[in-house]
């Protein structure tokens, strides 16, 4: 079955969910979050807008290098053509065909004042450039879908001319038009009622992209899938502008678990909870625990009343089995992990636990208690790795022992702050005392440790410390709170990411900075 | 009109809300809660359960004693009479009828598997249950609702049954029956026929209660309304068990902003978002941004692109008029932003920038400058304040001259690291070097700072530091990385969020700092 001809999941994560305030994403983090989108199967990826942003043209060049995706097209978004200009002689224009993206998604506008206030255009010019920048695409041979923006208000106001704008694409060319909520104002039995208008009056394939702004977007994106639209827009933890954008995985487990739909292939729904929790890594937001199928808290049961009950019977008392998302009942005791989840991960790095339940319960009991403390293991692998380690062997691998360490920073006028670092340890039985410097504290730690064990380990002047989240997790006040630090480190070949946690944002750093180093010399001395 | 027997607004996040992950309410903090619900002129504000709870019992007490209502009348809820003892016997009936609420919420089962699993006991003695209990708490002298637990699941396992409990709860005299989607997995369309059945095959009064697992709460719940029922259950910020219940003010909003049924006094609604926020602060989540309607990004527009055009008219570019539910629309200033929203954010900050172009491009180039350089103004309003009152007055407002810091970290084996900040600074003409401690490099500088200054500003020692966010933003090598951090100041009744940015993370901080305690002084100078 064409999945991608059937019926289109299309992610905009990395072009509207960037739109939301306070989030900043990198080349490398839409990088990483397009391979997270890959894997949970979305037909669609929409990149951003080309020729408009130089980080977006630079993130299509590097995904024809960088990037293999086994199940989804990239998409390149950006406008018709400009009024007065052919669509061949539009540099934004031409910036979508040469991005290499198989689709470009034109956003268009469909409502009349719109076109007049915002393009400042008339309304058969704005015909005109949705009707060249369509064909001029197609002929450059990639595939078109049309984001009519505003279309809910523009049907509203002049019903007559948005359902023109629909034609004109289609008629050009597009495969899909997607009708936009973009105010988000829409309730489910309006969207119901148009979608059901368009597809009967026009007969174009309809796609629908939705905002949350009444608290619906999910619930909208539902009923345009009923009237008959069969391309859903959405973003991972629905980021977005505003209150977001609709959440892709609330709507595509409501389709695959409520509707019996298939929309993904098969079994990657499973990884939805993973997937949408290492995506709230890359953008630093804390994932919301009370999300729809994925929170950490969306299958958590308080009241001991029905403990029983839920022995007996686990379904009476949740609307799924969790796992179908890749999520954990949890009777609110602990913290995530549950013991399959355990074996699986072991499984994942080469351990096989399955055989030894006393093993498995000791790792789980030990993930939930450093988890309360605020560890996380699901993007700190390298860490997890190490306890696994330490559980199965007996002992931690450790190759020096830590005695003390100091860091300094400071300034005077106009100077640039320096950073200078002290640790003391032994290494090989001998006792180093080593001073750093480096542009920050934590990187004139990583040089002082670095040089420390070097005689010792000359292997490790190859690692280099290449990321560095900082995350406050008690939000109560300022110096309550317990600070969690993910580093990510390089051999130059492969990274692996590590995860301290202290009162200290400096503590937590050397926590996963030892970790880190750990973690290279174990890979290096087993290879 | 009688608003409460035409339409009921029902309130229960001082009970189902609180089943929330992490939450706990004392019974101040439930009395508080209960007057801001009161102001927002909700009809019935559910307690808790007295007699199952002694705090709950505690605060139906205190409640009767200090509580004093305008619009909202308080509801016990609990369960009806244990099997084989008459409800006048049965002691938490007896508690409920002695709470002093007016009304009594009664939960009962209505899914046959869950009476027989759960209760123990037989279908026919559940109808008894709910039958006696309400009879004798209704020849108390209480109105009574039943909350039909489990509802929409029952009514798929057993549909006659389920109806019957419905029907012998109304003819016992029970006010509403509350169809509960106790486990949250239905979808509006499902909702809508369950309840178009009940409300034709029955004729009761239907209410309902919602929860979020599929993220349709709120379309649920609007879904129930238009098919019959005149009862909505909600909580405040959609607090609840697993991902919560239907967001109250949502539905609310969307019934009279957009439905047009007043279901609330007239004018109350406009109070929603401080409500909101003032409950988020007695709960102590921080209130989730992108909330629909109250959220602080919920009117905030980033795309400078449009800026121009919504000046000309904003109603295009949002759903509806943010003073309806008392929140504000608000610019982001991002590296996208024009002339047209720095104007604007200008204007929003009590600035009218529109007569001196020469002013906003060099405003406009400054920002776009310091972006390029890591900074954001889109999350640090109040730089950007200090930034654009630089550009007005000529000068950078400053209260204090840095000569130079240092900080520093240390650690011994077996103890926590501590960190110990020295300031060297001039204010008021006076040379101050001051040594701070903390448990981080940030908090020790944070307190050396306004330990420095603080005689020269007594005021400095309200502020608090209360979230600080770290970014590392070119992913490349660890080395060459720039550093953003957001710090988030208070003074016990604001708060605001500055930038600093650098090559080395302490260096970062203290920028932020210092913008942070320069924006406090500016505004408590100009009080």
């Amino acid at each position: 079955m064409d999945l991608h001809g059937d019926f289109h999941v299309y992610d905009t994560t990395l072009r509207d969910g960037a739109q939301q305030e306070g989030l900043n994403l990198s080349v490398a983090d839409k990088l990483t979050i397009a391979r997270h989108l890959d894997g949970l199967g979305v037909g669609y990826i929409e990149g951003g807008w080309p020729g408009a942003n130089p980080k977006d043209t630079e993130f299509f060049r590097r995904a024809r290098e960088e990037l293999d995706l086994g199940h989804a097209k990239l998409a390149a978004f950006g406008a018709t053509r400009r009024a007065g200009v052919a669509a061949a002689d539009d540099p934004l224009v031409a910036a979508l065909r040469d991005s290499g993206a198989s689709v470009v998604t034109l956003v268009a506008k469909s409502h009349d004042r719109h076109v007049e206030l915002a393009l400042r255009t008339t309304l058969e010019e704005n015909l005109a450039m949705v009707r060249d920048t369509v064909t001029h695409l197609r002929e450059e041979g990639q595939q078109v879908f049309l984001d009519a923006e505003h279309f809910f208000d523009g049907y509203r106001a002049n019903r007559d001319y948005a359902l023109e704008v629909l034609r004109t694409a289609y008629d050009a060319g597009a495969s899909v038009v997607a009708l936009c909520d973009t105010n988000g104002g829409m309730l489910p039995g309006w969207v119901a009622d148009v979608v059901h208008d368009v597809v009967s009056t026009t007969g174009v394939r309809v796609g629908i992209h939705c905002h949350n702004d009444t608290g619906c977007a999910v619930a909208n994106t539902l009923a345009a899938v009923d009237a008959g639209a069969s391309h859903v827009q959405g973003t991972i933890n629905g980021y977005g502008e505003r209150t977001g954008n609709a959440d892709l995985v609330s709507v595509v487990a409501n389709l695959e678990l409520k509707l019996g739909r298939e929309v993904l292939p098969q079994g990657l729904l499973a990884d939805a909870t993973r997937v949408a929790h290492a995506v709230a890594d890359v953008t630093n937001f804390p994932p919301a625990s009370r999300q729809p199928y994925v929170g950490t808290s969306a299958f958590t049961h308080k009241a001991g009343l029905h403990a029983s009950a839920i022995k007996v019977d686990p379904d009476l008392y949740q609307h799924m089995d969790p796992t179908g998302v890749g999520n954990d009942m949890r009777l609110l005791v602990s913290d995530m992990a549950g013991r399959a989840s355990i074996e699986l991960k072991g499984r994942e790095l080469g351990f096989d636990l399955s055989g030894d339940r006393d093993l498995v319960t000791r790792i789980t009991d030990r993930v939930k208690t450093l988890e309360q403390r605020g560890y996380t293991f699901e993007a700190a692998d390298a860490s997890f790795e190490l306890l696994l380690v330490e559980e199965v062997e007996g002992r931690r691998p450790s190759y020096f022992d830590v005695e003390s360490w100091r860091v300094i920073t400071e300034t005077r006028p106009g100077d640039e702050a320096l950073s200078e670092a002290t640790v003391k340890l032994r290494a090989d039985d001998v006792r180093y005392v080593v001073t750093g410097e480096g542009n920050g504290p934590v990187n004139a730690l990583d040089q002082a440790l670095r040089d420390a064990i070097g005689q010792a380990y000359p292997e490790v002047a190859k690692f280099e410390l290449i990321d560095y989240k900082v995350r406050i997790l008690d939000q109560g006040h300022g110096t309550d709170a317990v600070t969690r630090v993910l580093i990510e480190t390089t051999d130059g070949q492969s990274s692996w990411v590590t995860v301290g946690v202290g009162a200290n944002v400096i503590e937590a750093s050397w926590g996963a900075l030892v970790d880190g180093v750990t973690f290279g010399l174990r890979r290096h001395h087993q290879d």
